[in-house]
């Protein structure tokens, strides 16, 4: 690696690409903000003890180090969060007392996660996550709730259409115990790699794990069914009828899935459907789960995940919704197939000329005078000829140049790509509303 | 430690802190781009061998290791940044190719320093860096430039005043050659520990270094001038004249940083003074320096830094002139010190609120009408009984409750704090302009 080459998964964007990820970043927050959720920001380090879990993440934290530490202080026995959820489980516990419930809060940070590196696979990346945090109780509702708020906040992206993918770990735990599944939790584990092994390997891991081949066969036929209103309802309850079912409480949560579901293709019309294989490997899910994926670029994996939680916060007392979108997987792709276009990279929508050094001062008074009125510019940065001045604004995208009069009175103002030129009062002018910030536009 | 324990030296702030941190950085933000300087981000982490160099930010550097980390594979050979400079530094040499010159950049974003724990030091903390870097040459009016940016960004934080003191490392330069003086760089690095340990320690390290008495009295004596315009001009010229100068090029030094301190105070008066004590230690500075007190906090120590450098940057091709403001330093004291007030913590101005669950769509598409218009809206969690769900508001600070009619059409909305309440239609009500977001009020 020589010390200017890129490190593998922590990827980095030229000032364009840095536009688009600020216009994704900047436009979740306007949609969470619309629906009520207060932004929190957590340190970016907890005690290893609490990141050290068993979930496969846990093998990926990156742990800290001073390099010249003390003898006695060689591991810090901190690590950096690889999500969000963790820490933000942390913060709820330690400032219980400080804040409201249901809590709704957002949080948009970077995370770390220590993956061999492969293709594809980022080291550092941006996470946004939205959850709904009641005290002791929270209403099924919320379920539907946060899922809308991540359609919305995925509709309005410069990405294709989404998919939200919902199960429901209550139908499934209903399911398996209804086929005699003894650890659900183990089997939804294995269901859980069924995308990437696939149902053969599937069933040979099930019946490893002692479970009957009646029900493997139960399990993977489960995992089959997708769809969303009358249709999916009635195909759950006769597979539970098949079995001997549905009880009051399978039929109950089959509803509830249901009812999911259609409210979510309420908000967004076919934005979503019940799929009973989405397992999460998660084991803190108690409720609905969430799984979403981009029209022609499933390969991306979800892309917006989470679902509902009883016990993920210590002793219970905090049920949740909460859902997580990966900004870095999104951006980079939409970089690199060309999705969007940046008008430009500078925020400056005018360079103002200088005539001569000793002229600055007046080309300064120019450029402040439009800043006062929320107009992005900065001032050559040499007296060169007019036409190395134009250059440097054109080189940048920037479609207006200042040339200030001879007498540093007002002058004109030409755009450079029309040619067009005008005398102007910068105590007045205003560019075309569509120059005057850049803008990021679908392709 | 206990798991809930907050981590000494990293921070993290309530909604309400956050609210006020938001705040600074899009104050900031704004800022910046009025002046046409382009966002980047950097990963957090650099190779080693390019962050250890040999400035005492070098001894705090956390270094990464995989938790799980593979036999061949301990350390990663990767620290996290302490700072945005190298890192920017390291960004120009490999975006070169595509980034137009000079390059006017701002970044805001953590860095991390393995400090040992005390009162005040932070070991995550925000940066907000600009910096403008020419290709082979960058005109020095640069230096001004940038330290009126900052002036600019400063004034607009809700902060008591700030004064930015220059001194100018080609002044002192020519001054303590004038004084016989052989390793300057060595020199400076005594005299910034001046505010810590005062002359006579300063003093006693300079002789040790093996600089003759008279050449010591000279530099404790150049280090007491301050002032702005003719009056700092003519004391450091009759100084230059007392040991046989000034040179031209002495001259013309001392000429150049009184026009920058004129120039910063003629953008924001009283803002500035050359103070021709201010060394800063790292060795990679060549021109002006900067250092910035805020009236009444001084013990915060400098809270925004930066100067002039011509080979920072590999091979010295890249001169540029870069200032950085310490964020969380300022969020912290605003918020103990009482500075200013968060009007509310939530997004939202108005609750919708619940008549029964059988008519929560009705208070949802009240919400999305409200939310198209761009009014941040959260729907009350339960139908409880209206003194409840007004309670639900009142306790986040939210102004405005809505009650849907009970036949679901658009009802009427209350304030509140008066108790005023109206019939409204959803497409066309707003709040007052001061209610529609949370604002950061100066106390």
């Amino acid at each position: 690696m020589s010390r200017l080459d890129p490190i593998s998964g922590f990827p980095e964007w030229t000032p364009e690409g840095r536009a688009l990820e600020r216009h994704v970043v900047d436009s979740l927050r306007d949609t969470f903000e619309l629906h009520g959720f207060i932004e929190i920001e957590t340190r970016a380090v907890e005690p290893l003890e609490r990141l050290a879990g068993d979930s496969d993440a846990a093998k990926e934290i990156y742990v800290l180090r001073r390099l010249r530490a003390d003898a006695d202080d060689g591991d810090s026995g901190l690590g950096l969060h690889f999500d969000l959820t963790v820490p933000f489980a942390r913060y709820v516990e330690e400032f219980s007392g400080r804040i409201a419930f249901p809590f709704r809060r957002y949080q948009i940070q970077k995370v770390w996660r220590g993956e061999r590196p492969q293709e594809g696979r980022f080291r550092e990346f941006y996470q946004a996550d939205i959850d709904v945090v009641g005290r002791e109780s929270l209403p099924s509702h919320v379920e539907a709730e946060v899922a809308i708020v991540m359609v919305h906040a995925l509709a309005r992206l410069p990405i294709p259409p989404v998919t939200i993918r919902v199960n429901s770990r209550a139908v499934v735990g209903e399911f398996y115990r209804a086929l005699g599944v003894v650890d659900v939790t183990a089997a939804l584990r294995i269901v859980d790699k069924l995308p990437k092994i696939g149902a053969p390997a599937v069933r040979e891991l099930l019946v490893d794990a002692g479970v009957s081949g009646d029900a493997v066969e139960g399990i993977l036929g489960l995992a089959t069914v997708t769809g969303t209103g009358e249709a999916v309802e009635e195909a759950l309850v006769a597979r539970a009828t098949a079995i001997g079912g549905p009880s009051e409480s399978l039929r109950e949560a089959i509803a509830g899935l249901r009812s999911v579901v259609d409210a979510i293709n309420t908000a967004v019309p076919g934005a979503s459907v019940a799929d009973l294989s989405i397992a999460r490997g998660l084991d803190y899910y108690t409720g609905c789960v969430f799984e979403t994926f981009l029209e022609g670029h499933e390969d991306l994996g979800s892309i917006c995940s989470g679902g509902r939680y009883d016990s993920l916060i210590a002793g219970g007392g905090f049920p949740g919704v909460g859902m997580s979108i990966g900004i870095s997987r999104l951006v980079s792709r939409a970089l690199s197939a060309g999705w969007v276009n940046v008008t430009r990279a500078s925020p400056s929508v005018v360079v103002v000329a200088v005539n001569d050094e000793d002229g600055r001062r007046a080309s300064d008074s120019i450029a402040e005078r439009l800043r006062a009125r929320g107009v992005a510019v900065e001032v050559s940065p040499n007296a060169a000829k007019f036409g190395k001045q134009i250059q440097y604004a054109e080189r940048r995208g920037i479609p207006f140049v200042w040339f200030p009069a001879a007498d540093g009175t007002d002058g004109e103002v030409k755009d450079i790509r029309s040619g067009d030129q005008n005398p102007a009062n910068p105590d007045e002018w205003m560019p075309p509303p569509a120059d005057l910030k850049p803008r990021v536009e679908r392709r």
